[in-house]
Parts: C-alpha cells; sequence; structure tokens
C-alpha cells in the first residue's frame, strides 16, 4: 500500500488550555481506504510518543519507510482500509510535520524553538477536530490508539461526545501515577540539564542536546519492556567473552540500549520529547471531578473497548480496570480484554494472536 | 551511642578478580558492642550502595549523624550490641574512607579516579577477610546486609564457608536481570556522557559531573520505591495551585527527585558510582557453574536467613526464592520471610513490627 503524507492548514488561532493561543497551526496526516458516501466510516488513529501520522503502508520514494501499525491498518488487517476510511495523524507540538517547536513561529520567522506552548491532550483533541471538519467527517466510527494515543481516543468521548461512536482504548492510563511522572521527569532532568540544551535555544546554536536526549530514550525503553521479556530477550548475555573489567559496552541489553538512544537522539527534536511528556503529566480527566472518574466519564456517549496487557509496568491492568469501573459506572456499552503477553508495554504494538482477533471482530461488528 | 570510626591499613597486595592488584588499601570500619573472650559473638554489617561504615550510634562531635541502620543495630534492639560485637565497614572502591577512586594512587600521589580498577563483590568479601583477621575474628556469628549488603552476605558463605555461621540476606538477588542493568547503564551513562566526567579525571580539573550524578540518584530513587508507595506518599499532587505549563516543578515527586539528586551529588563520588554498579551487574555466584545456583550453593556451610518484601520490584521476592531454592537443594538450614510491605525496596531499612520481630527471634538463637 503506496500512501502520500498530506498537510492541513488552519489559520484560525487555537487557545491551548495553558492559556497560550497559537496563531495558526498544521496537522501532517494520511489517510487510507477511502470514505463512504454516508461518511460514516471515518477511524481516527492516535500516536504515542515517538510515532507519527504514518500509520501504515509505504512511500513511493521510501519503500522500506513502513507505517508505525502496519500490522493493524490495512486492506484485510483487523482495521480493515477495504471497510473503512481511516486517518492517521501527528499531534501539534511534534517533530514530524504538525506544527511544534521546530516550525517556524509566525512572529518572529525562526522556529519556536523553546517558545512553543505546552500542550495538552486536549488540545491535541481540539486540533484533530478542526483536522475532521477539514476532512468532512462530522462523528468518527472509531477513535483508536494505545498508550498515549489511548488518551487521545479517551478525550475524544469527552471533548466530543457526539463525534465519536467507539473508542477503542489500548495499554491506557486515565492518569500518570507518581512512578510515571518520576520517570519523565528524569527524562526532562537529563535533557534540560545537558549543556547543549540552551534553555530550549539549542536551534540557533547548531546543536542538539544528544546526551539528554539519549539517556530519556533509554528510560524510556526499560519501561515499554517487562523485566521479563527483557530477560528472555537478552538475558545476562555478554557481547565480550569474558567481563571486561572497564566500562566499555559488557552485556548485550547495554548494546540494545545505547543503540536505541543513539537512534533517537538522531532523529527526535528535545523541545517536543519535554512537552510530551508534560502532557502525559498533566492528562487526568477527573481533576476537575474531585478526583472521580465516574463523574469525569458521565458525559461520554461512545461504546468502548478497552485493552490491557498483563505484563504492562508502565500502565498496568490496573488503570484499565479503573476506566473500566468508571464506564460500568456510567452504563457504557464496554467490551474489556486483559491479554495475557509477555513483551510489557510495546505488547500493543505486536500482532498477538488473541488481540489482534479480538480487535478484527471488534471493527467487524462496526456498522456503517 | 557514641561511636568512633577507625581504620584499618593492610600492606600485604590484594590481586582482585578483574586481575589488577591494590598494592595496599584501608578499610574504614566501626565497632558496637564487645567482642566476647571466645571471640565468638562478631557480626559483620554490610552495606548498599550509598551507605557507609557508619552503621548505628553518632558521633560524638555529630550528635545528629545516626548511623544508617540504626533502628536495627545497638543495644536492645534486634541486633542487640549488648550480646552482639558489631562490625561495621566500608567497602573499598567506596568514597566513605575505605581505600578507592578518591584515594592517593602511591604510584603518583595523586587521587586514583579514573585509574582505581573495577572491584567486584568477591574482592569486597576479600577485603573484609583482611579486616576479620586484623580484629582477631576467626568466625563471624553472622554476616548480614540488604540488597548489595545481601550479596556480600552471600559471597561470605562461598569465598569463606568457613568463617561464617550464619548468613542474613536480606532484599537480595543472586544476579541482576537484564532490566537491573539497564537501570545500571543508564546511571553510568549519564554520568559518563557529563562534560563534567573527563573520562573519569575531574579532580584535577576542579569540578565534578553532578548532572550525570543528578540523574543516576533520580533513576535510583524511583527502583527503591514501589509504584502504590510513590502514590501514596506523592500522589499527583501539586506544589503549585494550578499546573504551571512550563518546566519548572509542578509534582511534589519531581520536587522530591530534584531535592536527593542535587543532595546525592554533593557528596557522592562518580567514580565510585561507575563502579558499584558495575560490581552489581557482574555478580553472579552460578556463572562458573553453568547458570546453575544450586551447584554454586554446594561449598556453602552456613545457615541462612532470607527475607524479601512483596512490594519490591528492583529484587523481587522471586529473585530472593531462587536463592531459597538453590539452598534447600543443599540442604542447608533454612528461614525465609515474605514481608508484606509496600514500600518497595526501601523496605529492608524501615521498622515493619514482623520483619523486625523475625530478626530479633533470629539473633535471639544464635548461640554464642
Amino acid at each position: 500500500m503506496i500512501v502520500t503524507p498530506q498537510k492541513a492548514r488552519f489559520t484560525e488561532p487555537l487557545r491551548l488550555t495553558g492559556g497560550a493561543v497559537l496563531p495558526e497551526f498544521e496537522i501532517a496526516y494520511e489517510t487510507y481506504g477511502e470514505l463512504n458516501a454516508a461518511r460514516s466510516n471515518a477511524v481516527l488513529v492516535c500516536h504515542a510518543l515517538n510515532a507519527s501520522h504514518h500509520v501504515a503502508g509505504t512511500y513511493a520514494d521510501a519503500p522500506d519507510n513502513l507505517g508505525w501499525w502496519d500490522n493493524m491498518v490495512g486492506p484485510g488487517k483487523p482495521l480493515d482500509t477495504n471497510r473503512f476510511f481511516v486517518v492517521g495523524n501527528n499531534y501539534i507540538g511534534s517533530c514530524f510535520g504538525s506544527t511544534g517547536p521546530t516550525s517556524p513561529n509566525p512572529a518572529t520567522g525562526k522556529p519556536w524553538g523553546a517558545d512553543f506552548p505546552v500542550v495538552t491532550v486536549e488540545d491535541w483533541v481540539a486540533a484533530q477536530a478542526r483536522l475532521a471538519d477539514h476532512l468532512g467527517i462530522e462523528r468518527f466510527a472509531a477513535v483508536m490508539g494505545g498508550s498515549l494515543g489511548a488518551m487521545q481516543a479517551l478525550q475524544w468521548t469527552l471533548s466530543y461526545p457526539g463525534r465519536v461512536r467507539h473508542a477503542i482504548v489500548i495499554a491506557a492510563t486515565p492518569r500518570l501515577s507518581a512512578q510515571n511522572i518520576a520517570f519523565n521527569e528524569v527524562a526532562r532532568q537529563a535533557i534540560m540539564t545537558d549543556p547543549d540544551f540552551h534553555g530550549g535555544h539549542y536551534y540557533e546554536k547548531g546543536v542538539v542536546p544528544v546526551r539528554g536526549l539519549r539517556i530519556a530514550r533509554m528510560i524510556g525503553h526499560i519501561t515499554y519492556l517487562s523485566d521479563d521479556a527483557m530477560m528472555e530477550k537478552f538475558g545476562r548475555v555478554l557481547r565480550r567473552v569474558t567481563p571486561g573489567f572497564d566500562f566499555d559496552v559488557d552485556f548485550e541489553i547495554e548494546s540494545y540500549l545505547r543503540h536505541q538512544g543513539d537512534k533517537f537522539s538522531s532523529y527526535f527534536d528535545a523541545n517536543t520529547y519535554l512537552r510530551i511528556t508534560k502532557a502525559l503529566d498533566y492528562y487526568d480527566p477527573a481533576a476537575d471531578f474531585g478526583g472521580d472518574l465516574s463523574k469525569a466519564f458521565a458525559r461520554a456517549q461512545a461504546d468502548f473497548l478497552v485493552v490491557s496487557f498483563t505484563s504492562d509496568w508502565r500502565f498496568s491492568s490496573a488503570r484499565s480496570r479503573d476506566i473500566v469501573r468508571a464506564l460500568l459506572d456510567n452504563r457504557r456499552i464496554l467490551s474489556y480484554l486483559e491479554i495475557d503477553a509477555p513483551q510489557g508495554h510495546d505488547a500493543f504494538l505486536l500482532d498477538d494472536p488473541r488481540y489482534f482477533a479480538a480487535l478484527r471482530a471488534y471493527f467487524g461488528n462496526i456498522a456503517l
């Protein structure tokens, strides 16, 4: 499936949760399949931390560049693009084409950099609603995401209850725990204390806070995998014949983490990383309801599919059950799957047959 | 209880596991209670990452400087110094008085710094055996430790089976998992990529890799607490009236971590941190036995008390059960306690009444 990324430009200012105003913005997106005449078959796919609008397929000029959820989305796949019109989008504040810290600030003509405001999950959803308007989609058949993407799916049911029929909420939490925030804060501190960060104004210095980004990514990777999965994959296997008694790579896991850190720091924007982790930290739909998630979801109208993975310790199944309880309190129509998968948080990207069969069945039952 | 730290100097070279030789070394230590005439009541206490030989009591000139395990060790306490002669010691390679990277290298007269060799748990125990000789202790009534200290207690039963009657092994693992190594590697990378690290030769530059040490400590702290304990202690409580939509401290947990990181980086030596984490990574008594822990413990002669804590995800109870199984395979006399405590790895330092009652009973049953 060959796809072409597109951009939509929005010139009406967007007032953000934090009070700042984006005078104008762009959203990078891709679509797969055809919007039907009734405009009833659109599915919005929301991405997590380091992914993008490139959900499925490849590009004509880059046949190896496969979308990040290509196993899930495409012709004949669980989210079948022969039946659904799927929209991938890059949220604002990211660094893959939508307006973010690397974009030009209209007030100065130079990149926003440190001056780009902190955006929230609610802001992402508000911007996505503009994209829906642009595409002529009044109501999505479904909004779907994993991890941070799942927060967007949840928020759609709260910001625009009438515009989403099904929310598909995978490997989610309704709000970060103190431990989740703690990991984010360490990553932010690693970036912000890197001497090449320059208070976020590193573009004009011609440098990148590579050291901080490496550390941030290494920490992230540890939380994406379960202890058991990491032991299964890397064990205590040495990269050398014997221990080196120095500080070069001894164990496979060290080599893997350094490689992941190096790769990430070569393409990801540090100002974006800071803002995404803040959006995660802040997200709490129950905050305006005295912490009561059931009250927060009283205005939701969608049906829900909630999926969690037993070995996910980043956003554990207990957090998905918090969501399920709040939805049951509101008598929402609901399916909940707790998949016994060993891979940790990353399981949501892998094609466990039970997980994929359930998604296929769920989408198959959505009337168009 | 007023105590006085002491030092013992050893001029016979110590050949280390990694092949290097320490031409001479010192061990900082403290003692509490009196060695009995039969020299049968000595207990060696081993410390974890950032503690020291100052296990109990205070100093005459620093009445607020309470030993790190003062709730456990002292007159009338679970390890009762009216009955036992307790020895606290700082392992070599540390930075609290025993020979380590901050000590003068006899070959140059300048601090060892980056040239200080990587030491292992086995090396620590070999150096502690010299201290036992120095104190006239042929055989310890017990060797005791938590976390990294527990690895030393385990290793005593393997390096000197005839010199330890009881090993008290708390919050332990017989070897690090890939995830444990991963966290250590991120901490090391944070330190080593700090521009103020200078390849470990920062003393002569008059700087300290404060940024890296901060990050290392913040990561460590997250792994010492359980997710639940952190949520209980900090929750999602803000330090400000409303979210700041910037990168100053929003949540209590951020403030706590920054404070812990700042404090640690003001007193802990970076070269020491690197070496301790390597000692942790390398430790694996089963490595010479094809990974078979039961074979590794065949030469142990001690009785064992093994204690783990249900909410410890750094060194989970499953790892203590690995030790217990290996000991049972060898028909060692053994007690195992799995304490249902919420505080995570840090629980070993806290005075849970069941934990302390069990330790008191165990020590009470040791014949002198």
